[in-house]
């Protein structure tokens, strides 16, 4: 397919790659900033605009990936062109470009990523949703050429993905972040822990996670917790945290 | 060395069989189920014994793996041999240990151990403290047969660390079933988000967490946090989590 990046971020640099790598044409890249355009679209062999009004309108698909409130702004320009137009967000509706154009749909890739570290798109999830059935096969077509896991979810169901995401990815590394400090405050490095983490991690991609579960509030232990908020008497927040989710995993059983 | 293993439980197993792995020779594994006892002593070819009068004096460490609460009373009768006495525990202090013999230190592998899953060793922390520099030094070398990441690390130090692999493994773990049980409500598979598990935790391998933080708490996406709490609306105890680690990511750059 001839496809064109809206966005120069990290989504937007991740899915030109892999787009490039599956034998597609990255037509042109655009950014509000043309040297971060120019940047991914050297990368990809594609030319770098910093105006819509540059769009080449040779293009089979705008795929774009920019900041949640600017993608119906953006996508009412790309309309008169009349190609298919998908957003990149987990957390925005089809409708938004609904809105604009009936050639509409979503491509979203479940992944974090960050411009320091290469990820596999290979077993990335791809949420896709089409406007209509056509739609939907192109994409679900196109969603086969750079990974094994393809997933028709729609916006409702989108909606919770992006919650559940937020609990399975940003609270997780809040944690690693607190656990981080709590090392540093007493000069242990950060390696002491890393290996765990991967593990905890790696445990759940074979099993679920209620049946892995440890420590002491799954045990029910109420003298190592009490030892452990004791150690956290001088920091509320993470004494009230700390009993939060010891409260929760306490009930685990029984809610499972 | 010669090593009794006392306790036939997750850690027990592991080290069991990491030490038969580096060569060393399982005399006994003690265990109050004999049953539990003769499984692990066939894998290292030691004799299982169920009660402590049955404890072969040659051997050169006794190596506690059993609950925290009973550390204390089983090393009080194996002091007795007067031979080198470990326990594994990253809550429990030295003292228990010294209240009976001067030959005792810690060896507490930092890792979660199942026994569904084997773990490379090899990359496995060990915490170690010796009772004096010399009992220190034979821990020191004995850990490095079987990892090539060990620590010195003392009873305060160890009690800091074990309070950080709850944040750091417990707790993520928890809110991996949180994302899991979202996703259940809706008929989505946990495999959407089992990528991402892996990535998140793969990022901080190379990377301090806070140089890696994304979502809508980070970016300080006030929109996205008020979607989220609403559709969030009918779980009170998730709201509350939800607040409580979002209102710690926003401050996040402020803290470090």
């Amino acid at each position: 397919m001839r496809i064109t990046i809206i966005g120069s971020g990290n989504v937007a640099t991740h899915l030109a790659a892999a787009f490039k790598n599956a034998g597609h044409a990255i037509v042109q890249v655009y950014s509000r900033d043309l040297q971060n355009a120019s940047l991914l679209a050297y990368h990809v062999r594609a030319e770098a605009i910093d105006n819509l009004d540059q769009i080449n309108p040779e293009t089979d698909l705008f795929a774009i990936a920019i900041k949640d409130d600017a993608i119906e702004a953006v996508a009412s320009v790309l309309a008169k062109h009349e190609k298919l137009i998908v957003h990149t967000s987990g957390a925005t509706d089809l409708q938004p470009l609904l809105n604009h154009t009936k050639k509409a749909g979503v491509f979203y890739p479940l992944q974090t990523f960050s411009k320091t570290k290469e990820v596999n798109f290979n077993t990335v999830p791809l949420c896709i949703e089409g406007a209509d059935a056509q739609i939907t096969s192109t994409l679900n077509e196109l969603a086969y050429t750079i990974t094994q896991n393809v997933y028709r979810i729609n916006s409702a169901e989108r909606k919770t993905l992006h919650l559940a995401a937020v609990f399975a990815c940003n609270f997780p590394n809040y944690l690693y972040y607190l656990s981080q400090q709590l090392l540093a405050e007493h000069q242990l490095p950060f390696d002491l822990l890393r290996p765990l983490i991967l593990e905890t991690a790696e445990k759940v991609q074979a099993h679920l996670p209620a049946d892995v579960q440890t420590g002491p509030a799954i045990r029910n232990d109420e003298k190592t917790i009490a030892v452990h908020l004791q150690q956290l008497q001088e920091k509320p927040e993470l004494q009230a945290l700390y009993k939060l989710l010891s409260q929760g995993i306490i009930k685990m059983d029984n809610r499972s």
